[in-house]
C-alpha cells in the first residue's frame, strides 16, 4: 500500500477518530485544530455538553479497538422517562431488553479521541485556523500565532464541523456545488440538575428524561458526577419563546408551571439561564463531498444535523467505518475510495437529516399523546411477534448498524403509512391488542 | 427626508438600476463594480448575451422615466417559433394581439443604466472588488489596484449578483441565516446565427425561436445587428451531453441530425462549440436578506433564478420598484422599509424560482408535445371567453405586472390541476372547442 501525507482539518470527534483509523492503515497523519488543546485548558464547546452514543457509532470504535474505553465513560439510557405537566411520570423503553444508548460527555470522549491519536503517532497541531487551500498545489493555509502556516498533503480531509472552513474553501472554488444550511425554529439553552442530598442522582439514571410540552421541550441526560445536563429546546421568536422570557420573574414563572417536577432539582436555573447562550440549530446539505482523488468533508462538515435523533456524532463515526471499508476494497485508488464514499454516504446523510428534524415533532409533542402510546404499544407487539419483519425506524436506526440510514427511512415511511390506517379504525381500543389484527398488519408490508 | 449615504455592491443591471432610484430620492449614491467599466474595454460577461425584458422590468423604468430610450434598443417578441427535428415549424403566441416581450442585449442596457446613473450624479467606482463588511462599523472593504480600501456608509445595498460577495460577508457573520444553492444538471452554450445573405435576419425576427427536444433544447434571440444568440441547454453529463462531444466530428453529426434547419445558418458552430464557455445554471434562495436598517439583499444577490422564464433581470427591477414603493410609504423608517421588503419580496422570489425550473420542463419537452399543443388552444380560448377568469400563468408573470409572482404560481397551479383532469377526458379531442366544456372548466376556478 502506498502511504500518503494526510491532513486532516479538525480535531473533534470525527476527526479524531479519522486521523487513528488513517494511521491504522499506514498513513502519515497530521490533524489540525482551530482550539487549543482542550486537555490543558478549559475551552468553550461549540456545541452540546453531553450526546447519546449508540451502535452505530459504537461499531465505528470497536472497529479500531477503542468502544471498551469509551463504554467505561458512558451511562446506559435503556428509554425515554416522561414527565408530564401534572407531575406524572412514564418510562418508555428505546428497544428490546438489553438495548440501550449511553450518555457521554462530549468533552471527555474527545480527549480520549485525541490521546488515542496521539498514542497512534499523530501529530495534533492546536490553535491552527484554516485559512484558504490551494486546490491545484494541495496546500493548506493556518493562522497561527498571527502568522500563517503552508501545509502540503496529498490528501486532505475536512472534519471541521457545520461551520466548516474547509467546505466554504471547496464551496468558493468549485463550479455546481449544491448546498443547503437551513436552520430550524428553535434554538437551545444549556441548564443543570445537580446531585440530590445524598450526592447521588436526583432522578432514575438510566433514561433520557423528557419533558414533552408540544412547542418545545426540555430533556435531560446523565453525567457520570452524577448531574444531569439539561437542554431546553424553545423557540426563538413567539408567545412562548426565548424572546419573551427576558426578566428571572418571568422565568421563574415559567418554569414552575410548566416543569414542576424539574424546578426543584435546578438550584441555579434562573442563573443558568441568563449567563448560558443560546444557541441555534441548523441542517447542512451539501454535494460533491470530494474533489478527485484528494479531498473528502466528512462529518457534520458534509452533513450537520439536529439533535433530536441522537445521531450526529454516530453519523460522522460510521463515515469513517464505511471510508475505511472502501480503502479496503479499492486499496490505492483514492479516487475510487473517495467516488463511492460520497456515492453512498449522501443518501444515508440526507436520510438521516429528515429524520432528526421529524423527530423533533415526535419528541416534543408526540410522546405525551395517548393515541401515539397507544400507537407505539401496538408497534411494539408487532416487533415482539414478528422481530424480523415489524422493526421501528428508531430500532433500525439506533441499534441496527447494519442496516443504512436511507433504509430506515423508507421503511420507517411505509411502517408509518400502515400505522396511521390502522389507528383511524374505530374499533382500536378494544383490539389492538389481537392477533387477527397484528396479523393484518404486518401482511401489509 | 434625511439624506443617507448609500453604497451600492454591483454595477449590473439592478445596482446601476438602483442607483438612479436611491438618487432620485435625494440619497448620496455611490456605486462599486468588480469588473473594468464596460463602457471603456470588452468585459466577458458572467451571464448570457440577451435578455428577455417584460411588462414587470418595463414598469421599473418606467417609474424613472426610463423606459423609452430601452424599448428603442430591444426587439420584439410576440410568441414561440417553435422548430421541429423534421424541419417544419410553428409559431405560439405568448399573449393577446399586442402583448409581446422585448430581446435586449445585456451589454446595451447595462451600458445605457450606467450612463443614466451618471447622468444622476452617482460616482462608480469600477474595479473595486468587495472582500469584506464590518457589520458593526457599516464598512466596506475593496481591493483595487493591489490595495485595500475601506468606505464607510449609513445604508448598504449588495446588488452583486448570484455568487454575491456581500451575501458571503453577511452569510458569515450571521446567525440562523438560511442558504441554498441548487445546481440544475444542464448548462449552457452560447452559439450564433449570422444575417442571411442578403444582410437581413436569417429567421423570423420577431419571435424566440426554440428548438424542442425532450432532455435539451436550443434557443435563440434576435439582436440588433441582425444576428441571433443562439443558446443550447443542455446535460453537462450522460448519453447525450456536454461531456460526450468531445470531437468537432461528434458535434457536427449531433448538431446536423438534430437541429438540421439550424445548422445552415451557423457557419461558426463548430468553432463557437470550442471555443465559447460551458456555463452553469445555479438557483440561490436564501434568508434574511437585510440587517436592521442598513442593509439588503436585491436582485441575484438575494434570488438568483434559471432563465427559463425569462424573468431574472425582471425580478430584480421589479426589487428596485417594490422598495421605492416602501420608500414612498414609510419615510425615513429604514428598518420598516427594509423588513417589509424582505417579507413582501420572498415569497415572490420563491414562487418565480420554482416557475422557472418548471418552465425548463415546458420549453424543452411540452411545447412539442400534441397533446400539450391542445390544452394550450383550450387555455386559450378560455383567456378568450373569459379574460379577466382564466389567465395562463405565462400571462400573469410576463404581462400583468399588478400580479405578484406568488400569486401567478398558485393561480398556475389551480388552473393545471383542472387542466389536467379535462386532457384525460375521452371525448377532448372532439369536445375541445365545446362551450359546455369551456364552462364547465372555468366553474372550477
Amino acid at each position: 500500500m502506498q502511504k500518503k501525507e494526510v491532513l486532516i482539518i479538525g480535531a473533534g470527534l470525527v476527526g479524531s477518530l479519522l486521523s487513528v483509523y488513517m494511521a491504522k492503515r499506514g498513513h502519515k497523519v497530521k490533524l489540525y485544530e482551530r482550539r487549543p488543546d482542550m486537555r490543558k485548558e478549559t475551552v468553550a464547546a461549540g456545541r452540546s455538553i453531553n450526546l447519546a452514543l449508540s451502535d452505530r457509532g459504537l461499531k465505528a470504535l470497536e472497529k479500531i479497538g477503542l468502544a471498551d474505553a469509551i463504554r467505561e465513560i458512558s451511562i446506559p439510557m435503556h428509554g425515554r422517562y416522561i414527565h408530564h405537566i401534572d407531575g406524572s411520570s412514564a418510562f418508555q423503553p428505546y428497544g428490546k431488553e438489553g438495548q440501550f444508548i449511553n450518555s457521554v460527555s462530549r468533552g471527555t470522549l474527545n480527549k480520549k479521541l485525541m490521546d488515542l491519536a496521539e498514542e497512534n503517532g499523530i501529530e495534533i497541531f492546536f490553535e491552527h485556523k484554516c485559512s484558504h487551500v490551494d486546490w491545484k498545489t494541495n496546500t493548506v493555509s493556518f493562522e497561527t500565532n498571527g502568522k500563517t502556516v503552508d501545509v502540503k498533503a496529498d490528501l486532505i480531509f475536512g472534519a471541521d464541523g457545520a461551520f466548516s472552513a474547509a467546505r466554504l474553501q471547496h464551496q468558493l472554488q468549485a463550479d455546481r456545488f449544491n448546498y443547503q444550511q437551513f436552520y430550524i425554529d428553535c434554538g437551545y439553552k444549556e441548564l443543570t440538575i445537580l446531585p440530590n442530598a445524598e450526592g447521588d442522582f436526583a432522578m432514575h439514571v438510566n433514561a433520557l428524561h423528557i419533558w414533552p410540552r408540544k412547542e418545545f421541550m426540555l430533556i435531560a441526560l446523565p453525567n457520570l458526577d452524577k448531574t444531569f445536563t439539561c437542554t431546553l429546546f424553545f423557540p426563538f421568536e413567539g408567545p412562548q419563546s426565548f424572546s419573551r422570557l427576558d426578566t428571572k420573574e418571568k422565568v421563574k414563572d415559567f418554569f414552575e408551571k410548566t416543569f414542576p417536577d424539574a424546578v426543584p432539582l435546578m438550584p441555579t436555573y434562573l442563573e443558568d439561564f441568563f449567563n448560558n447562550p443560546t444557541s441555534s440549530l441548523v441542517t447542512v446539505k451539501c454535494y460533491p463531498w470530494v474533489r478527485e482523488d484528494k479531498f473528502a468533508l466528512i462529518g457534520d462538515a458534509a452533513h450537520a444535523i439536529v439533535p433530536f435523533f441522537g445521531q450526529g456524532m454516530n453519523a460522522g463515526f460510521e463515515d469513517c467505518s464505511v471510508l475505511d471499508d472502501l480503502m479496503e476494497h479499492h486499496g490505492d485508488h483514492w479516487d475510487a475510495i473517495l467516488e463511492e464514499f460520497q456515492l453512498l454516504r449522501k443518501p444515508d446523510a440526507d436520510a438521516i437529516a429528515d429524520l432528526a428534524v421529524n423527530n423533533f415533532t415526535e419528541m416534543r409533542d408526540r410522546v405525551a399523546d395517548p393515541k401515539f402510546l397507544l400507537q407505539k404499544k401496538i408497534e411494539a407487539k408487532l416487533n415482539e411477534k414478528f422481530p424480523d419483519k415489524w422493526i421501528p425506524a428508531y430500532s433500525l436506526v439506533t441499534f441496527s448498524p447494519h442496516i443504512r440510514y436511507s433504509e430506515a427511512l423508507a421503511n420507517g415511511m411505509k411502517q408509518e403509512a400502515i400505522m396511521q390506517q390502522v389507528m383511524q379504525r374505530a374499533d382500536i381500543d378494544s383490539r389492538w391488542d389481537d392477533d387477527v389484527l397484528h396479523r393484518e398488519i404486518v401482511d401489509q408490508l
